[in-house]
């Protein structure tokens, strides 16, 4: 479950109705299959304003439902009532098909760490839209609507993931939870995130940082997991790192020289 | 699902939050009864101003724990977020044991009409609170805290109930709500909804109308089903009428001369 609030989690001035939907249906679905799960349904419940233009709320709507088929999933009912802001209330529902859901509190020294998905895509394209920019398109659409990659989620606890978290508020806080969860070290290895847009996108601005987008920027949801050494995985699954004993997330061995926002994961 | 938004829902001068969130959390729960499933788990979204007391947040989650204790379910999770106006979003889930879900249409002429739970007693009960009457005291605690009878939904599921409602809005309006979507009409008998602590507050209020309080007070979140004439009910169940064919809702034969509201039941 989660609540956006306007003007706290989204702006009608910077996002369409569609995307506030698309979205906010892609959190809570991502968190769904980041658990194992096959999400089956989305609950939305909305509060808004009486002058609120009924347009607005099919487009919400619309978004919500195309997210929804994405997954699998089906909008199934929720709830409607008036408040001076919009306030979304959404619960995504799953089925897990007999497995036990995958925590984050599973990881083992010796797994391998792997994911699934898109890094930093969003984040470029925040960066490219800030500099005026809309190419490469594929990165500003990726900012506007992830495009979590929802069937991996339970085929990782078919293939024994021992742990698994999507990626909302970036790579290395969001391992970094299932660090502190595990109690474990996670070792991350830069050179499997080289991605040809990032990095692209990095030129078009003049050389900016392609990793620290990888590393740090959220709300692409992609899924990283661990699984058991020797773990033969499908192709879409990319093997960028692995799991130790100790505390924390290293790049390359090292702390990631961060902003001190950072610090806690060491 | 539902939202309640403070001061369309509830006022924090008005209640407490202990009985806030019993409240919220009876009338999700009690849906959940209503279609025949055990509730299992509640899931509850708070967005709330900054300034508001730990103190008032801590109570509400009492009441919502209280509540879900009464029902079988546990509180399991939910988010926080923050917002001018408080907020609660309330998410009921409940499990129907391989039972189908008893809706609103399956009602059939021949049926019995029956009722597990108060009636009316949440009506009287402000009443008295609005005449500054503190005595029945059953029926001011009922106002305060609804007590659903959980355990007789899915009771009725596995005793074959073809229709089934909590009555939130008031008897004679829920069981309008299962004519229409049943395509019956529903005859209720006056007599067995008698009750010595509703007459005891209608004569403590000067000859109030208890009939009334029984017939069109909510919030008491009494389950009404029908079952196929002949079942053999537990107790608990009071007969109080029958499924005829035809449309509208009949109390003894007639329609009931109520305020304009209830004109669209006719």
């Amino acid at each position: 479950m989660d609540l956006l609030v306007e003007d706290r989690h989204f702006r009608r001035d910077w996002s369409t109705a569609f995307d506030v939907g698309g979205k906010a249906a892609a959190q809570n679905l991502a968190d769904i299959a980041a658990m194992g799960a096959s999400p089956t349904a989305l609950l939305v419940g909305l509060a808004a304003p009486g002058d609120l233009p009924a347009a607005w709320a099919q487009d919400l709507v619309r978004g919500l439902v195309a997210e929804c088929s994405r997954a699998g999933a089906f909008l199934a009912g929720g709830d409607v009532s008036s408040a001076e802001k919009i306030t979304l209330a959404i619960t995504a529902l799953g089925n897990m098909a007999g497995f036990e859901p995958v925590t984050r509190a599973g990881a083992r020294p010796g797994d391998q760490l792997a994911i699934a998905g898109r890094l930093g895509h969003s984040a470029a394209g925040l960066a490219l839209l800030e500099a005026g920019l809309t190419e490469p398109g594929a990165l500003v659409a990726s900012h506007r609507r992830p495009r979590p990659p929802y069937p991996a989620g339970p085929e990782a606890a078919a293939l024994g993931a021992t742990s698994m978290i999507d990626i909302s508020d970036g790579l290395l806080a969001d391992l970094g939870h299932i660090a502190q969860a595990s109690g474990v070290r996670i070792d991350v290895d830069a050179e499997p995130l080289a991605d040809t847009r990032l990095k692209a996108a990095a030129a078009a601005l003049g050389g900016a940082d392609w990793l620290r987008w990888a590393l740090t920027g959220g709300e692409d949801h992609a899924l990283a997991a661990t699984f058991p050494a020797g773990t033969g995985l499908p192709r879409h699954w990319a093997v960028i790192g692995r799991v130790a004993t100790g505390l924390g997330v290293r790049v390359d061995g090292k702390q990631y020289p961060g902003p001190a926002g950072w610090n806690h994961f060491t």
